[in-house]
């Protein structure tokens, strides 16, 4: 396999301005595997509860979605979170949250997880990441999403797990809460100096960063004039990030800018709908059409400013 | 003339975290003149007190910027701002506002002004923003500022004033303020629509957007470890705008992109050091050098995913 993905799988309650929905499939690992699936072969390991049916397993089935490592606990809840967006649709009101099976979420990861190329550890106690870890160490590229929670309560279990991987792929306010440093620029560096070799950073409606020992590259994020839920946004961004560098032989530098482009892109599908029911039904015209659309709406001419040119008549 | 800019040359007392100043030279047509020399040739228009002295009046000619239009009152003092910045340098806090002679500004434009090629009409009073506009009607374009206590105490006189206008000029918050609008893409197609061809948003350490109305530009800001000192940032991102455009014969939208980059360029030299400090020892080379950055730090290769090649063994 590809890719992997260690995280959790939902049910969320969301309201936002727009409309409501009680009970829909959402959690990190499902919107992380959805987006990934355009691009790659994707496994997912994660826990739910026998309340998660045949209509679930659909969804991944749809996508081609290895499901073979998701425990389901008999007599057991899937996790639930319950949410609010107001206006200001950046800030996440969380109204409940019942941890059920994922309380006591174990990753266990069967022979042929442990031999993915790319692995993905979601948001989850930084010591299962790092366990997690530790079983695929023969991974080309790992990557690590986390929340400031684990931040405030596992900050020295995190830097560590930290260490150990390649790729962190985090939004502008963990990165600064995480290295207590109010200038990105610097956050970045000190990330970096722990020892993943690229920092990602999201920033929301004003794009995304990603930072490397010696190169900068940052991207607008996709102008849309109404973001309906933006519910996973951050993990739909980090399955197409990681998805689409495991569809690529040769993961350099230049493949993880598109790897930038392809995760802004399916992000700004994500929010246009409910859940994941945008990208469930996505193509992969429009997929590349909202690709290059990011080059038109960051193209400029490299013509420096010629003083003598200038001041001709 | 190539460029004329209308607003206040001040005296400003400023604090941040890394020092302090208790006078020193400033106002918006002070900064966006001096950003602008370096481009093009500048003529200010403002008032100034018998304060205003010799070392003052070098700082201009030394960029040989035209201070004809620009009155002295004597016996009057200039405008003094005083603020500070705390640690989150984003936000200013005003200390002390004494207008002086600027509470009397009655711009007027000599012959020679009036046939400027491009102006700028810096924050000032929408009224006296539109008696400008009027006295240069055969300018090819016309940029404009503003700040949110316009928006907030002279609404209907200041979207009177952006009617007239070619380019809007402001920041992410004033844009949002102004249109009563909290998504951006709605905010600047409201703007467009009362007249303008382009709007500029200014966001701070996230970039600037260019909106026309058929085409979005946006581009990161240059990434800096350290920001010394903001004050006049908005006003060098516009003098480099609208300098580089009256460089320019063809004021096109491939122009009006690369002169986001000379803004962006100019604005990020002024906040290393306090007040005019950097941007006045600056050099065409380092203004080159960050240009060239630029494309660097937002260069991708379009290449669109292709499903089959991605599969292939």
């Amino acid at each position: 396999m590809s890719l992997l993905v260690v995280g959790s799988v939902a049910f969320d309650a969301v309201e936002t301005p727009f409309g409501k929905r009680d009970k829909m499939l959402g959690g990190a690992a499902t919107h992380f595997s959805l987006s990934a699936s355009f691009y790659t072969d994707v496994r997912i390991v994660g826990v739910v509860g026998d309340d998660f049916g045949r209509e679930e397993d659909q969804v991944f089935a749809e996508r081609n979605i290895d499901t073979t490592d998701l425990e389901r606990i008999s007599g057991g809840r899937t996790f639930f979170w319950q949410g609010r967006y107001d206006y200001d649709l950046n800030t996440a009101h969380t109204l409940d949250t019942q941890l059920n099976v994922f309380a006591d979420f174990k990753p266990k990861l069967s022979d042929a997880a442990k031999k993915s190329r790319l692995v993905f550890l979601a948001n989850i106690q930084p010591d299962l990441q790092r366990e997690v870890r530790e079983q695929v160490m023969g991974a080309e590229l790992v990557g690590l999403d986390t929340m400031n929670f684990w931040i405030e309560s596992a900050r020295e279990s995190l830097i560590e797990t930290i260490k150990g991987v390649n790729v962190v792929i985090i939004n502008d306010a963990e990165a600064r809460h995480l290295t207590d440093e109010p200038n990105l620029i610097k956050a970045a560096r000190k990330i970096l100096q722990w020892g993943p070799t690229a920092l990602v950073v999201k920033r929301g409606e004003y794009g995304a960063a990603l930072f490397t020992g010696k190169s900068y590259f940052a991207i607008p994020a996709y102008p849309l004039e109404s973001v309906f839920d933006p519910t996973g946004a951050g993990d739909t961004f980090a399955g197409g990030f990681m998805g689409y560098l495991a569809s690529q032989q040769k993961i350099d530098e230049a493949a993880m800018r598109r790897a930038m482009i392809f995760g802004s892109v399916m992000a700004s599908f994500n929010v246009e709908e409910f859940g994941t029911d945008r990208v469930r039904r996505l193509t992969h015209e429009e997929i590349n059409e909202r690709f290059r659309a990011f080059k038109q709406m960051t193209h400029f001419e490299e013509i420096p400013f010629d003083r003598v040119k200038a001041s001709a008549p």
